[in-house]
């Protein structure tokens, strides 16, 4: 019970609302994957379990996992998340979930991207990825909702909406050439333009050091809300970072969003740099084409990647000194909303945070 | 988002209502095991399709499939149909399924009985069936509905009720040695009386011959409305058939239901025998552990074995001298609805019908 449309959200009124809008629920996958996650998946199950707990107190939460996990999962989840099967080669929901648009009027549907593990055979981190790119029609037919199939390698947590008009991005994310080789920056932009429905796309340059997804957007910068946006930082000159941060600092301060206004920018300072460490490069598998889990690689940390849900935020810590001090200034951005920090070392160590493993949908 | 209650039905005010009231959908499961469907099962999708077809003009159907079937169902399948990933050891989701029951006052909750593939180690039709297994608690996590964990082997194919406090069901089967042997009656009865909240159990000695359910009372008979009941029947003394619709017809017109009224009894007369062919036999992939499908075995053919859906009635047809008069027989029962014949003898080649491959979801 989804019907495939021909048309695009723009053409029939609809568009992506901003994640800090009310949500009906929460969409997440289960990670197991041996060769990405350590010990079994078994750290980051806990970690992903307690994230969905947390969501689970504001929102409904569905976890979508595979035939050989579900009853594991089933156990390790409480009651109030519901879990159902859904194929997957990863868990980030984020990236191969649909993107769901609303037309004010009560309507509810998916954009469902092309999905190519980041990067497909250019440099993707996995192969295959063919569960992962069945994940989103997968989604909307539980939930009886049509489906718009855009024409476009993207992963959710490449862009960000305000809601209003305005998308953000990263050139370094869609200008590379293991998403769309073949289209122009102004073919891409009017896709966006046409699946999220939105007037302006905001390409920030480059995203954050060392990102395996080609620079997410949802890594470096977010809406806290239509004109306020938060970016990572660090003061620290030396580390490349640094140069990422204030090249988007700058561009975001020299321009405005659809409606005209200047952007409000926050810096988050984020944490020291985090290395993999032996114990945890050993308790992954290698397994050919995918990427390695090697000790000593930094991970690209950032209190950013945090989760809007329903009167709340849920936001990655990483047992560092900065810790307070992000979720304190993520706290005053968002008064009307609970920030919650979580620890997600397991989380990072597959490449992803708490933005990345989850997916909003919006209430119709 | 399933609770697991420890409580029952009847403690808790929930009682399963009659098939012929009104439905929120219907649950179905995708054919394709080639030990038991024929060549690939692809004969048996299309007329699973038909079925799913037929209902979705009425009601909101969801169809369960196996990962590796999901693209082809969604495919083979209209749009308006549900299609979601239940794994399964085979395709009978009445008796797999939950069986539901409702409050009065809007609830509705699930039954999870535990299956055996109709016999375990005893005299079951295949192994292992842990996907079946766990089928029910997955159509109860996507609903968001709570659950009933029952402790008796049961399928929902060896159970009718009235929704007046009345059960319908066979000896033969309930008291087979390959379900709850270590059970009394009088033990099974109370398991009914408490997970179906009935009043009243009526003990139809044996099913349709030759039935591999070991007997189940949803191919011999059901309830039309309380009160009145719809019987397989034969004229033909010589059939081994007729001993046993002769001996079920003396049985109900010699009892009455909880409310005490005398049942009206309406024979449906059966088909001519209907024996597998020798190219049909040649289709089935050879198993060990499953029922082989042998040229010249009789299979339990019965138009009884129908489906109530909202505003119609979904009836098997055998392409039979008797399938005309079966129709108007059924049609004139049921004046308020309206039956629809579809062929189902690649349904009956998999050893059931177009009741056991549906599962009423009721209105809460």
């Amino acid at each position: 019970m989804s019907f495939t449309l021909s048309s695009t959200p723009r053409q029939d009124g609809y568009w992506m609302p901003g994640e800090f809008e009310p949500h009906a629920g929460t969409w997440m996958l289960w990670p197991q994957r041996p060769d990405n996650w350590r010990l079994g998946g078994k750290p980051a199950q806990r970690a992903f379990a307690a994230v969905a707990r947390a969501i689970a107190q504001f929102e409904p939460v569905t976890m979508g996992v595979n035939l050989d996990q579900f009853a594991n999962a089933r156990q390790m989840l409480p009651p109030q998340v519901r879990v159902v099967e859904i194929a997957n080669n990863d868990a980030w929901m984020r990236d191969c979930g649909p993107t769901f648009v609303i037309n004010g009027k009560g309507g509810v549907r998916g954009v469902d991207w092309d999905f190519n593990a980041w990067g497909g055979l250019f440099n993707g981190l996995y192969f295959p990825w063919d569960y992962d790119q069945a994940v989103a029609q997968k989604v909307l037919e539980i939930e009886r909702l049509d489906r718009y199939k855009a024409p476009l390698v993207l992963e959710g947590g490449s862009i960000h909406v305000d809601g209003q008009g305005t998308c953000l991005t990263t050139a370094e994310c869609l200008l590379s050439p293991g998403r769309n080789p073949q289209l122009s920056q102004d073919e891409i932009e009017h896709y966006l333009i046409e699946y999220l429905n939105v007037e302006k796309v905001l390409w920030i340059p480059r995203g954050v050091f060392n990102d395996e997804t080609s620079g997410h957007v949802d890594n470096l910068a977010c809406f806290i809300r239509p004109g306020v946006v938060a970016l990572t930082w660090t003061d620290d000159r030396t580390d490349p970072q640094h140069e990422r941060s204030a090249e988007a600092y700058d561009f975001l301060r020299s321009t405005s969003d659809a409606r005209g206004r200047k952007l409000e920018v926050h810096k988050i300072h984020q944490p020291d740099p985090v290395l993999i460490q032996p114990e945890e490069a050993e308790g992954v598998d290698a397994v050919a084409g995918t990427l390695p889990r090697q000790a000593g690689d930094r991970m690209a940390a950032s209190y950013i990647n945090f989760y809007f849900c329903n009167q709340a935020a849920i936001v990655p810590t990483f047992g560092d000194p900065h810790d307070g001090q992000a979720l304190e200034a993520l706290q005053r951005l968002m008064p009307e909303r609970r920030v919650i920090g979580l620890p997600a070392r397991e989380i990072l160590l597959g490449g992803g945070n708490i933005h990345c493993i989850t997916q909003q949908q919006p209430k119709g």
